[in-house]
């Protein structure tokens, strides 16, 4: 059966208003789509980029990265505009930018693609050996009490690596939508957007920084998965700019995305600050 | 002493003439920035996205991905136009469109950055173990004796693995510019786009596909490397369409660059089908 687009699930989960013709969207600045300060969250504006994209080419998304350039605030309606720049037999080419009145607040490029019959099929890596999400401990995103954000919506756990591995990543996460609803691409794309953290971890620090981007290449996903995994890598620092990248896993070790980040990593602490200000 | 944009070495490699105040410029499409059947190369495409942001930013860049959208011919001439979206004390966002006439080539999005003083800096993994560009094989590209394109300005080796390891990459070749002139952003832009080729190699196959995107994320390049090692990873396909990264490496194990793409992998051949040919 052929998908059909926009998704249900991700026009919940976003709040997106589509208008007839599904080349425009929209969504207000509410709490479940923004960061622990107010402002829009990086995983709301490439999961909607994804919704809308996908609303306006009736395919899934294949690839997308999208720029941050600005933010809004709580009560804003962030308008979403889709232009298709070329679309062929199998894949369409889209760009999707994200307005508050004439100000620019993200640019989204990428496909969407159909599956060709007797294309080449494969995954050429395999997941790391990880605790489940029933035995991994919950992790406390944002401050205890205040304000939560996306993270209403979402439920992190941290995984364990089980063995010592020289190649187990230095921070990973199980996942799940606190509606119990499984995981789309916009789904995966809007709790994905955590690269900052393991570049803190990899330099012994905590919290993270400003993402300057994201980008997300999608493999098979099928909408039977409630949990997915988080694995974090950290590439390389130089001068308070980061990249990284996030492999998103299925509990059953098949690789549902790759992605890249770069980031601003000026916000991060050392845990030797955080225990002096809880010994104040 | 700060950089000057654009880069003389960079608008000799792809032909560019920039305009007065920077923000647009030109190449024709000669033989050198086309790829084996004279169209567009996408590396060429990248590689003026970066050096026509750093030129209009005045700062070099940090990230960025093109989408490629459409091609051109030999003899045409392609116009670039950067728009700086957003620009902060030490970050410029930027916005690349390449056209032919009215039609949309390619667009790209990405960060120029300056580094922060105090700012973390570090590499969180290490180069593999592969033979030296002296002592690794010429790789043959291309029909020998045909159009060259932008193989006329580029020399590939390929790496061989020194230790079985497990994460040895299906791919890895040494690149240098045949001017021999060291690596910049734009130079290793160029050289980096052969990401389908790693995937071909994960299926035993050969040959490769059609890039839909490139997107590149660059560490400190200090101008100083005449070879690199282009580390390539095939990740999953499915339908035909394929993700797979890069990892950039300087000959003394600095990474210098990582990157990811997707591709339409459509025209790959298999061993027995070149075998069966070259016997006829």
């Amino acid at each position: 059966m052929a998908d059909t687009f926009p998704r249900v699930l991700d026009v919940e989960l976003l709040g997106l208003e589509f208008e007839a013709g599904l080349q425009r969207c929209r969504f207000p600045m509410v709490p479940g789509v923004a960061r622990h300060d107010g402002t829009l969250y990086g995983g709301t504006a490439i999961a909607a980029s994804v919704a809308a994209m996908e609303a306006a080419t009736g395919r899934p998304t294949l690839w997308t990265t999208t720029q941050y350039v600005a933010t809004a605030q709580q009560g804003d309606v962030v308008e979403c505009t889709t232009d298709v720049l070329a679309s062929g037999r199998n894949i369409s080419q889209a760009q999707v930018i994200g307005r508050l009145g004439p100000q620019v607040l993200f640019v989204s490029l990428g496909s969407t693609a159909l599956a060709r019959k007797d294309g080449i099929e494969g995954q050429f890596q395999s997941m790391p050996a990880m605790s489940q999400p029933e035995e991994s401990e919950p992790m406390v995103l944002g401050a205890p009490g205040g304000f939560r954000g996306f993270l209403s919506q979402v439920e992190y756990r941290e995984a364990r690596a089980l063995e010592s591995e020289s190649h187990a990543p230095p921070l990973a996460m199980w996942v799940r939508l606190t509606s119990g609803h499984p995981f789309s691409r916009a789904g995966v794309a809007f709790v994905a957007d955590m690269v900052p953290g393991a570049i803190a971890r990899s330099v012994g620090m905590v919290g993270g920084g400003t993402s300057l981007d994201n980008s997300l290449r999608f493999g098979p996903i099928t909408g039977d998965d409630e949990w997915v995994l988080l694995d974090l890598r950290a590439h390389m620092a130089a001068g308070a700019h980061a990249h990284g990248s996030v492999f998103v896993w299925s509990r059953h070790g098949h690789l549902l995305a790759v992605g890249g980040q770069s980031a601003n990593m000026t916000h991060m602490v050392s845990l030797e600050d955080i225990r002096a200000g809880a010994a104040d």
